[in-house]
């Protein structure tokens, strides 16, 4: 511990500073800074704790003679990490370790073995904007302390809007993820309906209702209860077998919901949908939105992405006629989580009169710039991450046209898995794939000679978990499993990583059986 | 451009990747992986990008010789920074000096002379567990995916929840920032008053009421229009000349809410106000609350660190008594943005009925593993950062006295500050410091003959915006500034960086009377 006299903390600048302290600081003399072991040579830390992570996290993790993950059961791993914080602090040393563990322990997704989310691989570009946001330690409400990233945020949007195909523009916002996304969406729907909401509630309105498919994310579900419409207001409209929303069925829904005297208040059409990745038809969905004066919403989360890709932005024709976009980029599009936009088209400032609250210490008018660059008023949310520049320093390395490429690569690779899984004994596609997602199960030897039935059915949905949990065990590979409607466990693999090769994709078959063979 | 039979992305491993495709791609024909001027060398890209986050966003941005902005206008900085994204890819030395530029020409929150917001400075620790956080690269929605980020937020929020003096625990989830915690807690106290409404929306319930105070934050007013529950139905409880709220006129609103026949739901305490610092009488607000059963929410974003000091956590007495409290690390603790705690007085998974949609595809019951760790449901995010390991990795490495010390440190130097503002002339205290936050006037000598009125009042309101735009223009100092209630624009200053002097203190002042004194 250093004297009281030497109150400046002992960081970065402490060998070069200029002298700084030209009064004793005897209000001071109280308070006792620990600068001993706590304050380390900081350009040393920094360097070591860049090489641990250049090393383990960056080409350790993605090396695919490594293992995904180090599987430890919670009770072990909590008894390996020493959780417990304490009152003393640690040695730098102890401290450089723990960030070894820390990378060690934790699941490998950018592995090329890693198939288990809608989000995988590592995009260098991104993860280094994603670096210099943390470093920079920002918050986007206002240009005064970000004017690099409100500006950036800004491009990308209308980058994005352009690609969406709103000829007149529109206006958006990055939010913490494709849930808040579809969220705000609902609340836009429910302010245009009526604005008043925003001071008296709901409570003297009509029933509002919100319709989305049987394949939608559960998100709307979540946002139809925080918003204090409930769940039980969200209609389910069935899809077809390859998981599109039926646009007559939609009708029908919208038409029960008037006859009850409800409010349909908003349609929620998926691009991409979790499971199946499919694409409810836009352009149907669109002209009974129109015949009704409801808000479209597309969810494209998933799918967005393809608007990248002269060859499959078809899959959401018509998305240029919907009133709002949530899009995620840190799937398909693999900037590091989270970077999501939400957009609607509107030249009203929808947005902003929807949320803003217009608080006096933050959103002062008489600054000495255009107080319309501070964009903060516009979120539910105060302090809020720079995620816009990790895409669009990523898209300025890359440019539009390889991120098409790397979409269309993504589902040639789809395409290929599908045939091979169609070519070998045991595996069987539960659809054929439209986009990314290739859902199949393996059946294990003892089972291929059952008839289809519920006995094979209720059998087979035990092997995806258990062919789960040696994958993990083993380190070899990690996939996701789900039931799907009232089917058995199936796998669900998506590739995105463009690390990923044709080979990696007989790994994951060849593993699968090797792992399952015996059940 | 290479050859459309090499798919494999010219990535980290190439050099040294094994043999990897024993087919060729045929699959593929049509897809050129553009691996020509987007593919650098990566681990070389790696290594300069990071000494360009040292050298500029960790050393520069630090050192107190060198600006806290480089400011330009936005027209200005739109044409400095190139934005448009194009079809093609950039070379990698131009995405680097675009490294460069985006961070010489962000306002360098981590300067000692920056005191704009409620965080500021650079806490190496909490700045690598971040950079590790991007680098893995993962969600805490799943034990599976995310197994030491998960019980790491585990053990910090126990930890919160001790410190808070919940005896009998609690539980709590991390979220992207105060203002959606504090929404969290107005959901929480909806489903607490009715279940149903969950699943029903509150179109049939009574009209709810939330009551916060004056000084309360716009979170509060913002999440009640997001629930329905609409802006007017935040009652505003006055609050006295410190800012505290005043128990007898919150008994007063709750009885008028009552008597209009309204249901009072959930009360608002705020734990450090953002304008003044000021902390809410919680245990006579408990008393109230209790009396009423309403749900009794602190808003200890700002505060919550005082609960660190065995000097000052006195300020949030009665803590223990609530129903739920926001707490954000990322202020006075110096995590980088966002670390934002929501902790919940509870031990019937309030939290988890209240969120859960329980998906499927992410939250599968028949895991190989404690399916418990899997806490994402209690969130209503779906994808959700690691947020907590920021704030893990620096206690480990301070301990709990260092942190304290450090609160207390920030407390005696806004101390410091408000003496030498009453002991200079033309500097006015707006109020007595209660905690870290210092509200002043300066009064330029061209008003220092005025007497106290409506014309000095309007003449002083224009000279902090104008000091401000001097600061920023020459990049000296980064300070904000507010009206409060009637009262003109003053200057907040809030010490939360031990990088920052009694010196620094001094130079704030010269600063502002060298900036302000010929207006």
């Amino acid at each position: 511990m250093t004297s009281t006299s030497e109150i400046h903390f002992n960081g970065l600048n402490s060998s070069e500073s200029p002298v700084r302290h030209s009064k004793p600081p005897a209000m001071l003399s109280t308070v006792v800074m620990n600068n001993g072991v706590n304050s380390p040579n900081l350009e040393s830390f920094f360097h070591q704790a860049m090489e641990i992570i250049l090393n383990e996290a960056v080409k350790k993790a993605t090396d695919i003679r490594e293992k995904v993950c180090e599987w430890r059961s919670p009770e072990c791993l909590k008894e390996l990490l020493d959780l417990e914080l304490r009152d003393g602090g640690e040695s730098e040393s102890m401290i450089l370790q723990r960030c070894r563990d820390a990378i060690k322990y934790s699941v490998k997704t950018t592995h090329p073995h890693f198939f288990n989310q809608l989000y995988a691989g590592m995009e260098p570009y991104s993860t280094v904007a994603s670096f210099i946001c943390e470093a920079v330690n920002t918050s986007v409400y206002t240009y005064e302390v970000a004017p690099v990233f409100t500006l950036v945020e800004d491009t990308l949007l209308r980058k994005m809007i352009e690609m969406v195909g709103w000829e007149e523009g529109g206006d958006g916002i990055f939010n913490p993820g494709g849930s808040l996304s579809n969220m705000y969406a609902v609340n836009l729907a429910r302010y245009r309906y009526c604005p008043d909401i925003k001071k008296t509630g709901i409570f003297a309105t009509k029933r509002l209702v919100i319709l989305t498919s049987q394949e939608g994310h559960y998100s709307i579900s979540k946002g139809a209860a925080l918003l204090g419409i409930g769940t039980t207001n969200v209609y389910i409209v069935p899809s077809d077998k390859s998981g599109r929303m039926i646009p007559s069925a939609l009708e029908e829904q919208i038409k029960t919901a008037k006859q009850e005297g409800a409010v349909p208040l908003m349609v929620n059409a998926t691009a991409g949908t979790t499971v199946l990745g499919a694409f409810d038809p836009i352009e149907e969905i669109a002209d009974i939105c129109k015949k009704y004066n409801l808000w479209l919403h597309v969810d494209a989360c998933w799918g967005g992405a393809a608007l990248m890709s002269k060859k499959h932005k078809h899959l959401l024709r018509g998305i240029h006629r919907v009133n709002s976009v949530s899009w995620n980029l840190h799937k398909m599009l693999m900037a590091p989580l989270q970077c999501s936009a939400f957009l609607v088209r509107d030249k009203t400032s929808l947005l902003q009169h929807c949320h803003s609250a217009q608080a006096t210490y933050l959103f002062q008018q008489d600054k000495c710039y255009d107080v319309s660059y501070d964009t903060g008023d516009k979120s539910i949310q105060c302090g809020r991450k720079p995620d816009a520049f990790k895409f669009w320093l990523m898209w300025k390395a890359l440019g539009t046209a390889e991120l098409g490429q790397r979409v269309d690569r993504s589902l040639v690779m789809a395409s290929y898995l599908a045939q091979e899984i169609k070519k070998r004994e045991g595996f069987q596609l539960l659809i054929e794939p439209e986009y990314a997602n290739v859902c199949f199960w393996y059946i294990p030897p003892s089972l291929r000679n059952l008839s289809d039935g519920p006995e094979l059915w209720k059998k087979l949905h035990t092997v995806a978990p258990l062919v789960k949990e040696r994958m993990m065990k083993k380190g070899s590979l990690m996939v996701g499993y789900q039931t799907h409607r009232d089917k058995p466990n199936c796998f669900r693999m998506v590739v995105i990583s463009p690390e990923v090769s044709n080979a990696d994709l007989d790994f994951v078959l060849d593993e699968i059986d090797n792992l399952g063979k015996n059940l």
